[in-house]
């Protein structure tokens, strides 16, 4: 099978060209990129030096499936033209993840450019919506951190044991925000420091809220509050929300009982586990893993769950190729069962 | 004056030796430390080579003052035999902190060794015990998170605007786990790593909790989960709750309002500061600021505040000698004008 | 081909069973531990989980290859066991690497435990020992320093274009001092901090001279200075040496001339690469590349070469397996052609 | 004394202004900025929000010194035109430090704009040319790696105990790169990562050259390779240097001696330290304290010495305020005896 990468030149493009370097299933036949068209892709990424390829200005589109990586509104763009040759993509910008067209021109402040393809498009979390993604045309990869948030508070809602009142307290390594110079993302600036960010509503607040109200019987009251780590690569989401009176009174042990729940959410998941210790972000480093310890402050009556990724791997490219396999009839894990590195 | 620090050896004891060799009014006579005594206290920490200091076994009890950085338990032994010398001190260990005293034995393991200091001593955050902080024998110092997390809930909690529903998300840098060997804190397992701790309860939850209770009319019910964060200094602590709904059904603009409450709050305040820009830890490093962010969630109704200190010097030894200064009669802030080094 | 891992619970031993765990002619049948002895590899090394194995104190003898990650001295003692059964195997201490047994009891302070086993032994770079290496049966494996010192000073020295007054000034990632705690790797005392260290002898040194004298026809006056970098990955190390005088006057483009004699040195080679840029720590991550950068300072007529690895992959575990493919008859990349993890 | 800083919003200016926020003599009465004209410090540095000052577009002529951290050539044009109104200053630049005007012109790509104002300045390394500073007009503020460098090596230079075949191997944190956008300083690109630069010629060689040379009693054939490291303040200086033959032969233990020398060569300055064990960079942060440890690798015969600083107070603005100090007769330590920051 022949693969397309728009704009490798970005981190979450050369990472879908590192993992693809290993998949044995496809082959890399025509990277893009914008500034560095012409250059060999090792120029710009020395460690894929070995995949010797030139960067092209536009996609061949000889391919049979393509990744783009391009920021939002230009990826739906390309991807249309991609989609109107008959080829399927996954989408890693925003474009096609808020499935209601007022709320992403909102939060993205522009109107979106192909609202006629969104019927062909899926959320493409596998965990929530494997099924639908296997027919679709487009899959919306979901952001680093809606990734990491949905799936730790995916069991919980849908089993109905929290109160629709949720704090997502978010960390995230500098990577997740990208290539492109900013004083904020400065070494200097970031090391040996944290500050939260997107006080005044982050991007991936609505796409969160819109799954876990899908999973919810009601409205989800959310809270999302970013963070910026001084760490290349993970994100670990810190998730909070009251357990229900109802099944406090009736459950015996708290802690136990909601492992259990998790557990089997997740029993039959290549890349999602449940832990018995609390995770770090490192267990993931490199891997398509996501690592989940649900928990609860007995004192207060809450439900805690720490879930962990890579943002470049379960929450971008990772997570890509798992939805290229879906899509294509492959097995979902092929080029992706690297162990993480550590330490 | 003549002041003694007892356990030097450790990063508190040593950050109180660092800032008080520049403390015009109190001159260092003595230092203890228990592994390093003899020693010269530059051979274990060359920062402090100018000092010239040779450690003790044991505390001279000719100084007007002590610190005592030592464990909890042992501390309040030590500062036993000093007060019953007529000497004032500030505790930098918990055992002072916690007023109930089962409440102590039950999260430390251990009968208070001296039960009786308990009236002669106060809880020593300035901002909220100024005025008890002036006569008492022992003042005990906060801890690290308990400092940022009270100390961005304080304004909220007197002036009744949130409900008693509050998640701290504290994160901290290395240094406050101390200078013991642990695996934990081994370079390689930290650093491009985070990782939540304390999930089955950590000891500043119950020292967070009394403060929010005196602070509110009624008990508080907390969620506290601290962080592990790649770098060595600084704590920043996430706090959320909900807004009263008759505030926000009163309140034309919330975050205005909430920031006006948060200034006028600390407007005395020398080192705590109430800032119109979401702070990072490194405006704090090697200052003893509290640097403070309120904001309102409007979608949730939540209120959101941001809180920073170097977890060494507002949340242990600059926190310890503003306690001495007010003890003594002392401009509160002499020997703690340092502005933070940045980058 | 069943392999076991003696000492899995360091560092080393444990990438060893991260990396063979994609290697697709070997199976991991055996690990061995002294303190985790009884419990799951993934209750130590969590990102080990998927291999469910249980530590052993022994190793099994039904392996057909074994590795050993052992301290020096104990590493022998094990290895002499494993031969006497038959097995082969690669020895990741120091124990086999110095020829010299009077050198090794100098800087080691032990006698060797087997030296009847020194014929049977090889030192293990492949660059420059593959035939031998393919008849041993114990590879020692050599040192991460060593790895990226004589990989880089190698084509020179052969060519005899320098003097043999050379300085190697090391810089390495914290994860090659261990797992073992100690107060200089504690994070709190690394981070934000560069030290040299060894100013007295390090005891790689010996091992970088025994080569160096090998390559170069006359011995070569070596000084190498090791420094700890705030980082868990990675060696650079730079090496200067005077270019002879004739090589001076007789090469019109010295730059030039260096670099094509290194790249054609290495030019069969699968993991040692000379490249065009300066390279970075960075693009060797998780990978089993040494990259070189050859140059020569033209004002003060001296070679400079700036050499890159993974301390842990082909300054150790990578190595390792790279030598057991050489020794079993495999192709030399089996298990080893992962990218590096960029960024 | 009314003191001005030129471009305050880089580093090095602001570090100027937080080390003169505690120096008792002077009082900063104008900042300038381009871009941030208009804006209030704290804006743009919220670590200097308490000097509530405005930054100027220009420099108000009324102040008695002024330091200028102007990029070179913008930096001359700024003090010429101070100068004619009579007042002193330091240059933070590179302006004033290269005394030969060819070899100025050659390194930093641009005529000198004001040759006539060189035989006023001085090079402002106090240690070497205290005498010159008392009367001078301009000093140049010496570049951070050639602060190290030089320290590092003038005793031996001085008492001609070595060789002139010097290596210089340094390496800095990122702030040295400033506060401009940059890929290479990005910080996703230098986290976990290292890297030698500038080996086609950095502009800090002719600069240690010059004093080197002055030093020596011939011309010293330099190597000077930088390296960056992931932290972002601090300098580490590794030197190399053969002790000639007669030293060497005629000295009975070589590392006391040489440690004796470079003790007697700093034994009356206030910051230049000749320290016992090996010392860190940490061991500086924040503070303007040069700390070197010498030694000999007796094997080889040559001198190794290591130098550390932090890069931005003696490497920068501390050394400026120290040549301030010296220029107006001020005690040399004045409103820089702050200890370092440690851990």
């Amino acid at each position: 099978m022949k693969v397309g990468i728009i704009n490798v030149t970005g981190y979450a493009g050369a990472e879908v060209a590192r993992i693809l370097s290993r998949h044995e299933e496809v082959e890399i036949t025509c990277v893009t990129g914008r500034s560095g068209a012409g250059k060999n892709l090792g120029d710009i990424f020395p460690h894929l030096s070995n995949l010797d390829m030139e960067i092209s200005p536009d996609l061949d589109k000889s391919v049979d499936f393509v990744f783009s990586a391009l920021p939002h509104a230009a990826s739906a763009e390309a991807l249309k033209e991609a989609v109107s040759s008959g080829i399927k993509g996954v989408d890693i910008s925003a474009d096609f993840r808020i499935r209601d067209l007022n709320t992403y021109s909102e939060w993205y402040d522009v109107e979106h450019p192909c609202p006629e393809l969104m019927e062909s498009s899926v959320y493409g979390l596998p965990e929530l919506h494997r099924s639908e993604i296997k027919d679709c045309q487009i899959a919306a990869n979901p952001g680093c951190y809606p990734t990491a948030s949905i799936l730790g508070l995916a069991p919980a809602l849908e089993a109905g044991i929290i109160e629709p009142e949720v704090i997502v307290d978010a960390k995230s390594g500098v990577s997740g925000a990208g290539r492109s110079l900013s004083l904020k993302i400065h070494y200097s600036e970031v090391n040996e420091n944290i500050s939260a960010y997107g006080l005044d509503g982050h991007r991936h607040m609505p796409e969160i809220s819109q799954e876990l109200d899908l999973l919810s019987a009601q409205h989800v009251n959310l809270t999302f509050l970013p963070h910026l780590i001084p760490m290349t690569r993970g994100i670990l989401a810190s998730c909070y929300a009251p357990l229900k009176d109802n099944y406090i009174a009736n459950t015996s042990d708290l802690k136990s009982a909601v492992k259990a729940l998790y557990k089997d959410f997740y029993k039959d998941e290549k890349f999602t586990h449940v832990v018995d210790t609390p995770p770090m972000t490192k267990h993931t480093l490199g891997s398509n893993d996501c690592i989940i310890y649900p928990t609860v402050d007995i004192r207060a009556g809450r439900l805690m769950v720490v879930s962990c990724i890579d943002n470049l791997v379960k929450g971008a490219a990772g997570q890509a190729i798992q939805n290229m396999n879906i899509m294509c009839g492959m097995p979902e894990d092929s080029g992706l069962n690297q162990l993480a590195i550590y330490p």
